[in-house]
């Protein structure tokens, strides 16, 4: 019996916890035969060289159970009562090879929801993910939710009450009720409220209730692809409504729909937020043509400069915007909780509907949850992670503004998790993105987003890939950056000439001197704002950027061997640069010890200027 | 702030928590405003009479969320940060009542899956809870239930590996293919398991995925409700198909079909088992046909009367059987885990369906369950279950036939938790659940299962209502059907006439004696087995009951002023009956006191009868 015990050290479980699992493994599976005499304690403990009691402890819990059963004055047997009831019986499958083009033959929807783009299992195991929307270990807020849990099952008994109803959790539904909604200006009675297994959960609930083959949709593009998953299921007509800065555009294509899908707090997927003029604007739109908007509010989350937007839910007084909005996954590995708010009798439907689904997500986990929340664990997780996710949001916006100059296409302005970023044309996503994950760097394509996805791979505009901070260590982020820079200058190489090959031949550290000193250099951040860098003729270096100049840095440059050298104090890492300068007309480029370019800007010469020109 | 907090000694909690509670939920709702200074542990604690160290526990507490903040030598002040980000807003609704038409005029599915019948969500508070599916308390394995969970959050971290990805939790997979499987002689691998949220999202999930409009499937009738709704919103054809003691009826009826949904183990909801040849015959016919057959087994933890027969799709050599199962409900309150076993091509879309819907069953949830196996819990809250089902079962069977006699329609031989019983024709099931409901017993009328509902209350066949004993405790069982057997005397009082009523006499001492002294009694017991009662001239009495006899009992037997005594040492509770007695051709009949028909026999006079008639 030794054989089959063997005890892992590293295992997460106690030693008492191992012995007993292999017992009833061996006994369950007939290694040990019922009506065996099983070795002693003594012995079994002397052999796994534990403590006796270890053993003894693990022996008793399974004569709770009624593996073994002790007879008198000779020993632990193995009860064969536990065996009753078992039939061991399994035919040989025939492997014909048709057998799966049968079954693909007889299902209905298939392929439905397929993505282009899918994580790799192991995403954690590589040193750079730049996912959105996954989290790292670091995030998940153990001992609070071990503690809620520990509390929620403590109850048990009690609330064996209504346990089979389709009602849910009460105390759960009163914390988001009182907690949660109020974040967001709702106010919302219990029958207006339903508990979903997270907000895929909502929309599919919702698209099946409200949509059909002669339904008209809007929905944002890009856009939330779950969403236009579960549409397709319906066979609904999706209109593609596009996007700017402040989120999805309210014009009169949004005319023909019955529906209207909108994510204002922090759009899925660019993040960008609506401003209260456009919510407005849309409501009085959706209201003048009795349409229904659905406000999917699930990732507000993510916004964490303040002065939040009030749901566009908050704002209506004609009940009919549903809100719908999830807890933050990071709460607990793999739990899935959201909610929709919503008129009582859409709510009823939906009820019933998810009763023939999967009916109430499990009702420890709402007890859970609603532990989590009423002791407090909730607010200061949110809080929490907002501090993480903005300390890691800028860390990326400073290695890209580094690495990757000007790339940056939309820049959320209520803070995110996430960046768009242009890839330099000539460059194929695609391959990038394979390319950076054979480097161990993940960034997401953005083509599932898209409407017709095989359009914007070539469509300049929408070249992008998409670079998360949720699920990746802030110490990792720009070494990846920096990583990631150089593979796309390797796949761009061609483009990228040296100064050699462009045969143009740097300015003289004399002449730098000359044309750089008491100038001013006007160039753009990352992320498109303006940038103004003083060159004081003593060395001294001046930099503002933002549109209010809300970014200050000073440093030094200085000139050694025809090179110009600069060192911010923390911009650029606060590290020195020293770079090949040359300047045409108002431009200066600065090229790196090789010769390639790295950034432009425009040059100002000071007024005192005595121009000897090259 | 004395007067927010109040502590509830009978609450769960413990008083730190309360504390917490109670204090975070003052700070979000506003009540402590932010800056405020909280008074002193001290002083709180003496306020609420508690250790001062409770209280100083909750504040630190607090103070590591962030909800309070210790200011240098002046004390606790509530915390501004924690309630960054919040916006209160919200707008009146119009309550115009044409809200509600609008709503019901938008929603595409309205109604389906309603019940005609819907248990109340009190149920528990009522004496006679005749239940079948639901669980009293008393059945929850708290204790394992809340080690399985320790251990699943104990090691959270290292399982964050794949959590975000589609897999289940490979654990739970392993325990169900290697535990739960065999049990049923099915062997599986790992591609060909699905878990799901419940036997019920499983149903949903396979009707979604292999039938629409141009679908025909065959299910049985009576049969699952729950299928029949989801079959409902795919709109495909329904073929009910009859079943009879032995399960759904195997005949040309199927041939239509291009699926066949079958509960073989324990039939939905009648509970009778369908026998190994009919198995193998079903399973050629539709290996015939090239149809689907979708077996749900997820009953079969009701059967416990030993040698189960295995499941159809251990016996499919063809893989064209879709298995579906589910972890019993009554191991944790609200929790659903089910599994699908078929080929990997359909698992591998049900997948992506399920993704679409609710993405995986939680997987903290996923764990516990595998843990809970793993330990050996699983197999002996099987055994556990079945010894109390199968003591709760007799019971209800021995009351039936106590005070309703032959009115049970059919047994299910291998064991189950409830009764189809016969409503005497002229009472209505409506009117007697109704009635019963109001005196706290809980019985449930079959229409539901029905194809046809409307028809089956007039249908005499049908006219029946269902007990089971999931719910209710043994010791409430013999007092409920009581009240019950008086009920439908009431409801039909007008039929059963009295003696005088009838205007007979029934016989004097002396003539009961001359004919039932050496006779012997035929009758049938309450589930239509045979039996018999011998009276002996000397007063005793010999009872066999069954087609084999398997059951026997003896009691004595008197006569007092012409009333009939008799009393078994355990049938009829061992309780002393007396009974007025007549006698016509073979028949005898037996009255109670108050002269009402209580049952009859056939009586065969003793051979040496010196019959001296009436």
């Amino acid at each position: 019996m030794d054989l089959l015990i063997n005890l892992d050290p590293d295992s997460e479980l106690g030693l008492q916890h191992q012995i007993r699992q292999k017992i009833v493994e061996a006994i369950l599976s007939g290694i040990i035969p019922a009506g065996q005499r099983i070795m002693s304690s003594r012995k079994l403990a002397k052999q796994l060289n534990v403590a006796r009691n270890t053993v003894v402890l693990a022996y008793n819990q399974l004569v709770d159970e009624g593996y073994l059963e002790s007879r008198e004055r000779s020993g632990l047997y193995v009860n064969q009562q536990i065996l009753n009831g078992r039939v061991s019986y399994a035919a040989e499958k025939s492997k014909a090879g048709n057998i799966q083009e049968r079954w693909s033959s007889k299902i209905k929807i298939i392929g439905v929801g397929h993505q282009r783009h899918i994580w790799p299992g192991d995403w954690q195991n590589h040193p750079y993910p730049f996912i959105d929307g996954y989290f790292d270990a670091s995030l998940y807020p153990v001992a609070q939710w071990q503690e809620a849990s520990r509390l929620a099952f403590g109850g048990l008994q009690a609330r064996q009450l209504h346990a089979e109803s389709d009602a849910d959790d009460a105390m759960l539904v009163e914390e988001i009720r009182t907690k949660i909604l109020p974040r967001r200006g709702i106010n919302a009675g219990h029958q207006e409220i339903l508990i979903t297994s997270g907000s895929h959960h909502a929309l599919y609930l919702l698209a099946n209730l409200l949509t059909d083959s002669t339904t008209v949709v809007s929905m944002e593009d890009p856009g939330d692809p779950a969403l236009r998953s579960c549409l397709a299921l319906t066979h609904c007509k999706i209109r593609p409504q596009p996007i700017d800065e402040n989120g999805m555009i309210v014009d009169e294509r949004l005319d023909k729909s019955q529906i209207v899908y909108v994510t204002p707090s922090h759009q899925k997927p660019t993040g960008v937020t609506m401003p209260l003029e456009r919510r407005k604007l849309l409501l009085e739109k959706v209201s003048h043509r009795d349409q229904i908007l659905i406000e999917d509010d699930s990732e507000s989350e993510r916004n964490y400069f303040g002065n939040p937007k009030p749901a566009i839910q908050s704002l209506d007084q004609d009940d009919r915007v549903i809100y719908i909005s999830a807890l933050p996954k990071a709460i607990a590995p793999g739990l899935g909780l959201g909610f929709i708010v919503a008129s009582p009798t859409l709510i009823a439907e939906a009820r019933r509907l998810r009763r023939l689904m999967v009916g109430n997500p499990p009702r420890s986990n709402q007890r859970t949850a609603a532990f989590f929340i009423s002791l407090g664990h909730y607010d200061a997780f949110m809080v929490r992670i907002h501090k993480v996710f903005s300390q890691r949001w800028n860390a990326l916006r400073d290695a890209l503004n580094h690495y990757l100059p000007q790339s940056i296409l939309t820049l959320p302005n209520q803070g995110g998790t996430a960046f768009w970023v242009k890839c330099p044309s000539g460059v194929s996503v695609e391959k990038l993105v394979q390319n950076a994950g054979k480097h161990g760097i993940l960034i997401e394509p953005v083509g599932d987003y898209y409407s017709r996805p095989e359009e914007q791979d070539h469509c300049d505009e929408q070249a992008c890939f998409r670079m998360g901070v949720t699920s990746i260590d802030q110490t990792a982020i720009r070494d990846g950056v920096e990583k990631l820079a150089q593979l796309i200058r390797e796949l761009s190489g061609n483009q990228q000439k040296t100064l050699e090959q462009i045969s143009q031949t740097p300015l003289s550290g004399e002449q730098i001197f000359n044309q750089l000193a008491g100038a001013t250099l006007i160039c753009k951040t990352v992320y498109g704002a303006p940038c103004t860098i003083e060159l004081r003729a003593d060395g001294k270096m001046l930099g503002r950027a933002g549109h209010a100049d809300e970014e200050y840095d000073q440093g030094r440059w200085w000139i050694e061997n025809d090179i110009w050298y600069r060192q911010w104090e923390s911009w650029a890492y606060g590290e020195q640069a020293g770079y090949y300068i040359t300047i045409e007309n108002e431009q200066i480029s600065w090229f790196n010890q090789n010769g390639r370019l790295v950034d432009t800007a425009i040059i100002k010469l000071a007024p005192n200027h005595n121009s000897k020109l090259v």
